[in-house]
């Protein structure tokens, strides 16, 4: 490696992923996103990014336009042996580099087949074909090396495009090569999460605080992310110093938590299941779920958590009415009167399960979650959580946006939710954003 | 709109996505896909795509390339009223055509606020700047309208970026602008499921079918996705004749249907809790399932389907080994014998279950997902799942990679497809892809 003082010093970066495969509509492009995160976090900014098919018109078109304006290019993808991987030629032909086989790569890719039992496809040999002057980076998990290429100034980074190869490459490039090259600040991010307000709300009451933020000496932006009955606010601050950067995010954090109150309930990237199973375990409780609607969904997020099994024992899934009565003890009669959509058959299921499971809190859910068994007093997305402990009795009925996916994911969120608020002894002041519908209500 | 003879064909198009917060990792790139999707179904096929910030140079730099190359290109985001939202500037600048305000855009969101109480801010008075010669799109969700520019043999779509104003407008455009104007290619598409086989093993029986494909008349393409002890087969093909494509998929999942066999579990898209319903109602059994280490993630899959309520009436999640025995009466001195992790206990999960859920099949599954509780003799991974009936007993031991989360999808998606295979009278051949552990195995 030349003396760092010699090199380009690395502030943006623009990533193009190369195959047609990635244009076809299952294919999210996540190969970028694990990129972005490396390069952020030792202060490269992602300045724009592509995803083109196997044409090398296109490619080089693309290639020679980043390169024009961009410091560092990272190329993923199209370095296999087959003719459709252009990356190697298409890279040749925009940087006037020739293209050399290189012996020793031969030698090594093949070893990996003999390894294998296998003999080198001929075609293999254009993996060991590198331009000019590029250094080559071992690929321990596949066939094609990674290749690095300081050209006029700028980066060329070419990574193989297997997840599983590029990965762990990407992981080394950025410690070994682009950190030590990277400018002043880096990139520190907060993540902190929201239940109770919608995104709109969230956004009412946190603008004047947001633009405050931008407007400071180190300004921080936010990104905001929705999903059912959450909203996610990504903080990020540039700083060279780190200490300087986690002091400005801690003060956003405490400032919006202020703000937020108990609304707000994670500010260090927590899920809200951990959330409650460290709320669980601070009090040395033990949690028992009964579900209706949702199906499992409440249990399955609680055992995500490693270590879930010291407060959860038992959960139920009474989808049957006949269920709900002989696992959870809830009389007929209350279901036959009330409904199995009702205030006292949620807190029967919630006092039944912390019966059954021997623990100090109980969550029952019952709901319509669609698309059909709707009623005009109990539509589609009528969906009642109850929570109960020794001494508190608290139940919701809500009235969740329909589409059976979605109720049934808002209702699981609630539901962690109100028992969170149970256990911080905070009551939930109000039905989320949707507001109870009268006829629901008992 | 001019007569369609005298405008340009479409087959290919390019996707530019604009917005810096679409460059911070957490986002996916999620539009394009809705974008792909519904260009594909009339025919256009995508070439390339970009994800581009909030900066003018760039984003010029990107458009020009674009309409140098392709007919249709498609801008979303950028049509807000802020100083940041520069796609009408752009384009303004790139086609050398003014932008004019358009009065009757302006009442139009002067109305929208008003609406709601408010006074339109002045800023909102860019969202109504027109390039000359463009067609204004009405958006029926939200202020910025969007725009449909014919220039120099080339189509121009904007849209407004967030999804609930785009998605309606894709929509509308495809159907009455797009389609007519599209190539004589539609492309079909037929999704292929497979549990049972890993992805290279499904490469390497069905790539030869794939290349006979591919050199056919009418030739598809293949796309592969993986996800825990699935594969998913992506078929396409374009064909102006929708019969002639449906029966060229039609013969094409034949063909690996036969390959495949019982692994090969979905051919029109659905997914396996919806294939296991299917069975489960064809002939009219119930099921019940209990679950240690998923913690409810089978049961959630199961009731994911609209109307499982017919086959799913009581499942439980057993994770302590005290609820193993009081609500599924598995004896205690087995567990103490043979492991929570172990076979016969799999099977009498299994059987309690269909007991206490009086249905005619039973689930259970035990295991450890980690990342602690493993041991020599039964490693982190280990997971043990039984199927029972009235006359069938089937239990093995997988070895799943590691990773709780992983372990937990791998052992959820492999329960739902022994329940399959018992349900389809086929004994499941083998320990899937994970060889059983020796020292698992009784």
């Amino acid at each position: 490696m030349t003396e760092a003082g010699q090199r380009p010093s690395l502030h943006w970066a623009e990533i193009i992923a190369v195959g047609s495969e990635l244009l076809v509509p299952p294919r999210l492009d996540t190969t970028s996103l694990v990129i972005t995160e490396r390069l952020n976090e030792c202060g490269i900014e992602v300045r724009a990014k592509a995803v083109v098919g196997d044409r090398r018109d296109d490619l080089e078109a693309i290639l020679r336009a980043a390169l024009s304006r961009t410091e560092l290019v990272v190329v993923c993808g199209g370095l296999g042996p087959t003719d459709d991987d252009l990356t190697r030629d298409a890279v040749s032909a925009v940087t006037g580099r020739a293209l050399r086989e290189r012996p020793d790569i031969v030698d090594g890719i093949r070893q990996r087949f003999a390894a294998r039992g296998a003999r080198m496809p001929e075609i293999n040999r254009r993996q060991a074909m590198v331009p000019d002057g590029a250094d080559v980076i071992p690929n321990g998990f596949g066939t094609a090396p990674g290749l690095w290429l300081e050209h006029e100034g700028r980066v060329l980074l070419l990574l193989p495009g297997p997840p599983g190869e590029l990965k762990p490459m990407v992981e080394r490039v950025v410690a070994e090569r682009l950190a030590p090259m990277a400018g002043a600040g880096r990139l520190l991010r907060r993540v902190l999460r929201i239940c109770g307000c919608t995104e709109s709300e969230v956004d009412e009451r946190a603008a004047p605080v947001y633009s405050r933020w931008l407007a400071g000496p180190l300004p921080i932006s936010t990104t905001v992310l929705t999903s059912p009955a959450q909203v996610e606010l990504h903080l990020s601050v540039r700083t060279p110093s780190a200490a300087e950067g986690q002091a400005r995010l801690d003060a956003a954090a405490a400032e919006l938590a202020a703000l937020f109150g108990a609304d707000l309930f994670s500010m260090d990237g927590r899920a809200l299941e951990e959330v409650v199973g460290r709320l669980l375990r601070d009090r040395g409780w033990r949690i028992g779920v009964a579900e209706s609607c949702t199906g499992g969904l409440v249990s399955g997020r609680l055992t995500d958590v490693a270590g879930s099994s010291d407060y959860v024992g038992f959960n139920a899934v009474c989808y049957s009415n006949e269920s709900k009565t002989s696992v959870l003890g809830v009389p007929t009669a209350l279901i036959a009167e009330r409904g199995a959509v009702s205030e006292p058959v949620a807190l029967a299921m919630a006092d039944g399960i912390r019966r059954r499971a021997a623990c100090e809190i109980g969550i029952g859910v019952t709901g319509i979650a669609g698309p059909t068994g709707g009623s005009d007093e109990k539509p589609v997305g009528t969906v009642v959580i109850g929570v109960t402990t020794g001494g508190v009795r608290i139940v919701r009925t809500y009235r969740f946006p329909t589409g059976r996916a979605r109720v049934r994911l808002f209702a699981a969120q609630m539901a962690l939710d109100l028992a969170r608020r149970v256990l911080l002894g905070v009551e939930a002041g109000r039905a989320f954003v949707y507001a109870p519908a009268a006829g629901v209500r008992p």
